[in-house]
């Protein structure tokens, strides 16, 4: 093991994770399987468009229904909602849809105070196609959510935030890259933690030398889908890609889909099954759930198997309806499941 | 009776129905039975707010969802669901929610030409409590749709509907109230049907003079709720105020929520119980898309009672799950229901 000694901050932490990622409305709508075919959507994926294609898509769409979303931002969302406080820095412009994203955000309990861009393009949005079998395929403008440099990591949120926990979408621009190295210096100046969600194969693959950097140099925590981890590592199995993530970083969360996952911290390691769901409407926001429950209980000191229960539990939750944030109290949810935080 | 005889047209209609009404963006938020009483927000009605207090309510809502509305464009949504071929008139602006508007109602497959106003007032947008009853209690900033006057009516459109179906909603300013006298004009100077949705009681009580003469003078088809019928004849029954009603409009609807509907057609009579619900989750939408499927049935030349089945099978699906329109195709579901048209 190489990985950094778990830090002990000088003062607690007033933000228990602060969440730095793209800021995104979800526009969403039910299609059958041939709607991914017709338009060469790639099912399961994440995929960048321009204004021009994001416009087409919309087109083709039928009635659609707007919620806010953002991989990490429904992380914090979720984190609000088991009862934690957390905070969140991203991009939106000053127009509708920001403003949806700035009271949805707010409304449930988050901190948000990056600024609206006064000019340029408008807010992000990601047009989910949820097929028949849950599956959500998702194609998204990023606006100017993709402006995120720098000068937008406040340093009294992310020295403040127990963990700093940064969204591998938004790491495609060279700005936004550093942006994430900055926020990973401020955090580890405050002995304060730096975790990372992989996102999507498709970023990894984009990226996979900076992330590479990335993961090695600077992150604490790691959470990523078995497949992003293999496609991290060039390693052809889980556990492999597993092992190698466990060495560079002090704790490792695999997900696993129906599998549930394995959490990995030092020697540590413990396995956990997936929640059972009723019925499996909507996938989108499933990993960003279980990454909420995860942080929240790292950062209330719970044990790692509390942690893992805690994000089974909040995934489960998210993927039983439509759309990607909680949609009943999870703090009551996870009374009613047994666990007294 | 001294009701207009029902006309024939010179040919046959392109559209089956014609809407004009406010064009809305619902904000959508589930919220306790004190929300309401902390900000004196009247349970069951439509108040109108300004944008300021659009935006105070707005900043109180927890996390919402944003749908697109609007009493009578609902309606056409329902009947474009059913198989027909329906037209919109209402104003949106060349913003954000206006697009979302023109998406959602173009992709149900309505015709909506009016074009986006470029200066003005924003989009309009109904802020919609929904409490643990159901129950949906609505503040609605009306925005530009507010605007709406007699050169928005497109004579091509009404003089090639079957029914031109006018929302009570909109009859707050005096340009509208001249646009509805436009509408039905061009409506019977074509050999149409003008019909009229009482939309509210409180909007019945801002203009029943208004109300009486357009109702007495205009409309071939009357639909309301018994509160709104009592409410404009200014009669302490229902039966009373639906007698006064039949004596003034060739076909009265009169719904009862879960007591089912009255309808008459100039002799003929038929009473309907509600269809079956598994489980009322929000009432958005059900006198719309009761409206929606009666008005439908009597453009397709079906019996009365055909009729009333066809809007309380519409109605009992939009209130068996969250927003204004359907969810799920209406034209399978009514040969689901062994009708077939």
């Amino acid at each position: 093991m190489v990985t950094r000694p778990v830090p002990t901050p000088a003062s607690p932490a007033l933000y228990d994770v602060c969440s730095v990622g793209n800021a995104i409305v979800d526009v969403i709508a039910e299609c059958p399987d041939s709607f991914l075919e017709s338009y060469g959507i790639t099912k399961g994926a994440m995929t960048l468009i321009d204004e021009t294609r994001a416009d087409f898509l919309y087109q083709q769409f039928g009635p659609a229904v707007e919620m806010s979303g953002g991989s990490v931002a429904n992380s914090v969302a979720g984190i609000a909602g088991l009862g934690g406080h957390p905070a969140y820095i991203g991009r939106v412009k000053d127009d509708q849809l920001g403003a949806i994203f700035r009271h949805d955000l707010t409304a449930s309990g988050v901190h948000f105070s990056t600024p609206p861009a006064q000019a340029g393009a408008s807010t992000g949005r990601c047009l989910i196609v949820v097929t028949p079998d849950a599956q959500r395929s998702m194609s998204t403008y990023l606006g100017v959510a993709v402006d995120l440099s720098e000068k937008d990591i406040e340093p009294q949120l992310v020295g403040n935030a127990a963990v700093t926990f940064l969204e591998g979408y938004l790491f495609d621009k060279p700005e936004a890259q550093k942006a994430f190295i900055k926020a990973g210096t401020l955090a580890h100046a405050a002995s304060r933690r730096l975790a990372l969600s992989l996102s999507d194969t498709f970023c990894v693959d984009r990226h996979r030398a900076a992330f590479g950097e990335l993961v090695r140099d600077h992150v604490d925590i790691l959470l990523a889908n078995e497949f992003e981890l293999m496609a991290l590592y060039c390693l052809p199995t889980f556990e492999e890609a597993f092992a190698a993530a466990r060495a560079q970083c002090s704790i490792v969360v695999g997900t696993r889909s129906e599998k549930g996952a394995v959490i990995a911290a030092g020697d540590e390691l413990v396995s956990l099954a997936a929640e059972p769901v009723a019925r499996v409407v909507d996938t989108t926001g499933a990993g960003d759930l279980f990454a909420a429950g995860f942080l929240f209980g790292l950062t209330q000191g719970c044990p790692l198997s509390t942690c893992g229960r805690l994000g089974a539990i909040a995934a489960a939750e998210v993927v039983s309806h439509y759309g990607p944030r909680p949609q009943e109290s999870l703090k009551d949810l996870i009374h009613r499941k047994g666990i007294q935080l």
